[in-house]
């Protein structure tokens, strides 16, 4: 019995999505339960696995299934498979292949370089790796090609459909916006006391809690698990098993509770995608911006929302330490909202994230575009720190080496945090159009809030591109206020300017 | 740069090595931490990687590689490599594709099958399917060829180099001895009283002791873990990662203690191969039995023993309920000494232990040589039973539906079990030679004990066949004489007869 070409599409793709299944499994194990001495041994193995799946991705035969079956009538799932399979080809044998292995010597010995020049606070040893990141970048960025910007062309690789143009036409509103309404937080008459949230707090209790929450919001324990690690993760092996990772901090519950809030909602959209994807490159979220706004909406809209307080006080209370049955629910709430400038991006707040997040755009998008020099850098992250949220670093292991992703080559990913963080707020406001959010909330029960989530975004995996799923459930394209008014009404409220 | 075809050789071998960590660790992860609803993917993933390591194994490149190299000058590692490809090879594609995959069909319906008869004591369902698997085994022995007894051919694939001659000149002696050893124990003076050991011993406590000991036995935790589940097993997934579960019955601390023991001497033979043979198919134990016999050596020459008891019953104590401290020495060790005649080989004691697998030995030899019917096995099996060890199950579930390796047609198996017991006999009579064990053990310093037995095996991994290794070692073939004195002098002390 022969195979049809679209049979033997499918079971390479099958293929494809078990290494990546094996893959990720073993990154899961490797931050979460591996023994340190396995490391070098199983660095090697994910290499060889990687290896296949580039082999696949890149392959010819692969390129003669898309090529047949491509003008042929078909399914919606054969032909959005088409498209990210003929994509990815496309994108992936234009950078050819000894460059490409070049420059995945350069990234690991970046990152490792990266890792000393921050611990040692020493830009300088760093700066010609990430200068020769920057050359690479920029040449698989005229490889790739691009209409307008250069930079365009990078941004793909996170938003496909998100261009320069789009964003310079948001993100300054976003920033000023923000930068004096944080100017009217600090001069507003209350000012929350963040001292009331410290203290110890037992890791059992924060592990009970956070798994209580994860429950409340519907991620099912029997397609996935909870587990400790230092940087914590979502990953989705398959539609039936989407772990969560947290960090428990005895000293600062809220490390664990909205990290874990966090990453639930990232694993709530891999848990809630068709089924009938599985195996295909579309199981897995459209973007890395949507896949944010699905955990901002819930670390954010929902977690860090009077509403949400007002019912889950007492279940936290229920975990917590004694002493919060002192702390009456505005203080706690005012507490966990406290909006303070600070040099660390994943220790900001929700008000101050969206600013960290314009720093590094503006700098990186530069530096493709050619504009400034690496050498510059420090200096430049200095200055747009202290202009945008006043705080300037006093040394560049907090400020321009803090964060791991230049080091690793990967240009065109920061915006995709505050893309996702506009989304979410444009996402909120359609549901309110059909939920009485706030009600919700305060009952307790996330379950409609997640179907509609799954109706609307879930269940598509990457049928449906960044901007065709905001342009659907939102019906318009990419739009700040909401966010901005988001921001500006709650922390009116909370600082009562 | 072309690559030799040595290199090309052991570039495939990294290949499926690399594949068969990542088959290891999805293995672990199904009976340890993976969420129940990703079971039906994840198994598919498992089918395309363990497809894609036949594939390799049987490939047409490999085995130029190896007619290219095979008469070449090269390494031991090398010789050794290729003799193991290409026996993998010869072996592997003398079936034929088509028949092998509906053996793997049907492996997994009888599986099932197997399952459903045990639930429901109800060994004419299965039948079929035990009659199909024992004419596919019939038949691969037949590809494989023999010199004299079909079974070998089985054998062979568990304990290379072993015979039905060989296990014929040992195995009725075996069983004689310890039938008439358990007669002489059964009118014995003195009886142990195992009740002194049960009751209520939490998991917890349970878990530190099981830690303890592994650590005492030179277990490596910077290159392994210690993890639940509910049919424990060790796995080596690398050199510097070879992973311990055990299970934990709050009732019956034996379970665990022996159980992570038993282990644990697994994990030490895998942890300690020479790092050398990494990526090649010598990096694990050579056959089942020589892996057996490590685990047997630690949970019953040494864990089971007086002079282990005599040091390490404080450190226990100081794990278990303080029942304990009423419990003098002396009852405690006979008590986990205790011979019991009994229906369930798992649950067997050391000495009935071997009895139990001559049982099935004898019966699937039988079998295999057509001697016997699949359908006259249940009256066999309570036959054996009855005269061997004194004991007639009541039903097939107790007697011969017990254990599944029959349902996955693996013949050939179970005679690895006595053979890796009477191996620990004949190692720990070499040792003594060079080691003082009692003193050694009372000592609880098991550094020497490790260091020999990675001097002598270990740290070959598959570069010698299991004969070699016994003989290198021990300076003769297959003895059961050392067994036999062992277990007699042992139990002629506890039950004083």
């Amino acid at each position: 019995m022969s195979l049809s070409t679209e049979q033997k599409f499918w079971s390479l793709l099958k293929e494809q999505s078990s290494f990546q299944e094996a893959i990720g499994l073993m990154a899961w194990d490797m931050r979460t339960k591996a023994p340190s001495k396995g490391m070098d041994n199983r660095s090697e193995v994910l290499g060889v696995l990687s290896q296949k799946v580039h082999e696949i991705q890149t392959s010819d035969v692969l390129k003669e299934y898309i090529e047949e079956l491509k003008n042929k009538p078909s399914s919606n799932r054969l032909t959005a498979s088409l498209q990210v399979a003929e994509e990815t080809y496309d994108r992936t044998t234009k950078i050819p292949a000894s460059m490409y292995r070049e420059y995945v010597t350069l990234q690991s010995r970046a990152e490792s370089r990266w890792a000393e020049a921050k611990e040692n606070n020493d830009f300088k040893s760093f700066q010609p790796y990430l200068e020769e990141l920057v050359k690479y970048n920029r040449e698989f960025a005229n490889l790739w090609g691009y209409e307008q910007h250069i930079y365009d062309a990078l941004l793909y690789n996170y938003e496909p459909g998100v261009t320069v143009e789009q964003l310079d036409a948001v993100f300054p509103k976003v920033r000023e916006s923000l930068t004096s309404l944080l100017n009217e937080i600090k001069n507003a008459p209350v000012q929350p006391d963040p001292e009331v949230l410290k203290g110890h707090f037992p890791k059992q209790q924060q592990e009970k809690f956070s798994e209580e929450i994860l429950k409340r919001m519907s991620y099912d324990f029997e397609a996935g698990r909870l587990d400790e690690t230092i940087h914590p993760f979502a990953i989705g092996l398959n539609v039936n098993d989407v772990r969560v990772t947290t960090k428990y901090d005895e000293k600062d519950f809220r490390t664990a509770v909205f990290g874990t809030i966090h990453e639930g909602g990232h694993a709530l959209y891999e848990q809630n995608i068709d089924p009938n994807l599985s195996f295909t490159p579309l199981a897995t979220g459209t973007s890395m911006g949507i896949h944010e706004s699905q955990s901002l909406f819930w670390e954010n809209f929902i977690a860090r929302s009077r509403p949400f307080w007002e019912t889950h006080y007492e279940v936290f209370r229920s975990y917590a330490p004694r002493r919060f049955e002192q702390i009456p629910l505005e203080d706690f709430f005012r507490a966990v909202n406290e909006v303070k400038p600070s040099l660390i991006r994943i220790e900001a707040d929700e008000l101050t994230y969206p600013l960290h997040i314009m720093v590094r755009y503006e700098l990186e998008k530069a530096l493709i575009q050619g504009d400034i020099e690496v050498k510059h850098l420090p200096e430049l992250w200095n200055e747009k720190m202290h202009s945008y949220l006043g705080v300037t670093p006093r040394k560049d292991s907090e400020g321009v080496l803090q964060d791991i992703h230049w080091a690793g080559g990967d240009f065109g990913y920061f915006p995709s945090y505050a893309l996702g963080y506009m989304y979410a707020a444009q996402i909120q406001h359609a549901m309110k159009q059909e939920i009485d959010i706030d009600e919700t909330i305060k009952a307790g029960d996330f379950h409609q809030i997640k179907q509609w989530l799954t109706k609307n975004i879930h269940q598509y995996g990457k049928m449906k591109k960044p901007l065709s799923i905001l342009n659907d459930v939102t019906g318009e394209g990419l739009n700040a206020d909401y966010l901005i008014s988001y921001l500006t009404d709650k922390y009116r409220g909370i600082y009562q300017f």
